[in-house]
């Protein structure tokens, strides 16, 4: 692999500060590295590999001689960025909901669905957290039996919104104990001591937008469009690391608990902490700062014979943001050789 | 009604100061107030009316003249005084898991099944506080449409564990914040900033205590013995009021949205807040120190044509448990007139 010249846009964010950590510990063939953001953090440096690299206004950015780019600044920007970068040949993986459902536009989890990425494609879509780390966990028992329902109510960090919302946690969570008035700035409610229904919009089904993500989402990447899916979204006051208490359903038969656990165990990416006897089963502050998806709590759901329940946690800003970005760019790399 | 003789076994504990704050403010005609503990908690005082009141060792207390009883101090103490006070003619209202199940005794939430306690049932149990908050919310649709399923999800306060449990929380919270070591004592797993599987013993089925407790108690009390139940308990950051997120699934035609927002705003003791266009649901927030159980996010299930998911927060030490018990007597008396 030759020396790449990689673009990060939303450097500045708790995700693009994830994704610039893993391009160094990840030891990324890296020639160039040009970090983006919005205008009003163009102009301070970050470090990589020891050195300062300045921040650009991403506006302004020519992206000529680009190989690999990795967005991460929201829709709007990313919409901006995105068809310029490809049309200069770059390799685009966009970590914003702006392409994921357009169906030219592969929705890529690499352990699941690298297939779905044809050689020549440029732009691919990193899906909604809560997606990735419920297919991880999700698309191993699918290999099992034929899967027809999921049924997941999530525990969602505050890292999800982002690093201002992570400081609010902690921010409001100091004014509680030292008996100070809250004033919600980042999330609508409180967030310390306290948990709520996910802030986005509620669509006309009744669900939020976080949840019809995961519907759409999960129905893409599993190439199922049929697939039954109710999720429940709600925001707790943990600060990274989401948690998703999962019922998956079958149309056949469900697999055994051990050959679930098995498929789990065995798959790359996931981490089965399933010890009943020590009541010991994945923990958001373990999952914190981990590649791997943690998976437990595997067993027969009593109300139906032909499903199983689980219990997942995975960080929202690794596997759930960046460590999926960076994954599906090296995956490709492994794959196709260098794009550019 | 004439003054009654009234007992709170556990009135040191976090259930128990409910109790005793309940006989204050709901004004019950308390001739002579008894507060038992152990051993260890008796010599002490709490206030009642103004009036201190010394704590006396529960081993030692002679049952007779008792009008009514609160036990509120775990299995053991209860296993050994409910039957002495049953044998001397008081009502005895039961906090703990060591009569729930036994056909004899009523196992009761008064606005649900106030009927399976017969005129001169002595011995009450009150169910867990996970199911009293989740049947508020189920019962109510269950007299709209036959119920066949439920699946449930739970984010447990730490008060479910007890007083010492909260303080845990908000000493481990400051622990964090000043970059201390935390050292779980109460808990076994670390709750500040950090969610866990129900810590009770992981059963032959693959489910914890707290999970076979709902499904065992959710179908004695909705006289359902066959209906399927499938729970998913986990701990989470929040002092005091459960929440749950609930799926309903029915075995006819589900009720509409809005038929199933009328059902639950018309029972007592359910508050309805589901406004989707200000975002606005259940939180524990807004529900802890409230009598009222809050449901929200009421709408389809857009996996399944016959069922409904709804979200859902109770004070688990209120109507969770000292609420629930004291209006437990509170309707029998209303119902048969006082009893001894």
């Amino acid at each position: 692999m030759e020396g790449q010249h990689v673009v990060v846009l939303g450097a500045t964010g708790a995700v693009g500060k994830e994704i610039v950590g893993l391009l160094e510990t990840r030891q990324w063939p890296v020639k160039k590295l040009t970090l983006l953001a919005s205008a009003r953090s163009a102009g301070s440096t970050m470090r990589f590999r020891g050195e300062p690299v300045e921040i650009l206004d991403s506006e302004k950015f020519d992206p000529q001689n680009v190989n690999v780019a990795l967005l991460s600044a929201g829709s709007g920007p990313s919409r901006a960025l995105a068809p310029r970068l490809v049309e200069a040949g770059a390799l685009v993986v966009d970590n914003s909901s702006a392409f994921r459902m357009d169906p030219e536009v592969p929705l890529v989890v690499p352990e699941i669905n690298l297939d779905s990425v044809k050689k020549g494609d440029l732009l691919i879509a990193n899906p909604n957290c809560c997606t990735i780390i419920l297919l991880m966990a999700v698309a191993p028992l699918g290999k099992l039996s034929k899967i027809e329902r999921i049924i997941v109510s999530t525990y969602q960090s505050a890292s999800g919104a982002g690093a201002a919302a992570m400081e609010e946690l902690y921010q409001q969570t100091k004014c509680v104990s030292q008996g100070e008035k809250i004033v919600p700035q980042v999330f609508p409610h409180p967030i310390a001591f306290n948990l709520f229904s996910h802030n986005t919009f509620i669509e006309e089904n009744g669900l939020n937008g976080e949840e019809n993500k995961i519907i759409a989402e999960t129905r893409k990447i599993l190439e199922s469009p049929g697939l039954g899916v109710n999720p429940t979204c709600i925001r707790v006051p943990i600060p990274r690391a989401h948690s998703e208490s999962v019922t998956v359903e079958f149309s056949g038969e469900a697999p055994t608990e051990e050959a679930a656990r098995e498929a789990l165990a065995s798959f790359p990416g996931v981490r089965v902490i399933d010890d009943r006897a020590g009541n010991y089963f994945p923990m958001p502050l373990e999952a914190s700062g981990q590649d791997d998806v943690l998976v437990g709590r595997i067993r027969r759901d009593p109300s139906n014979p032909k499903a199983l329940s689980l219990f997942v946690c995975g960080d929202q800003l690794l596997k759930g943001a960046a460590l999926n970005a960076v994954q599906i760019v090296e995956a490709l790399w492994a794959r196709d050789g260098a794009a550019g």
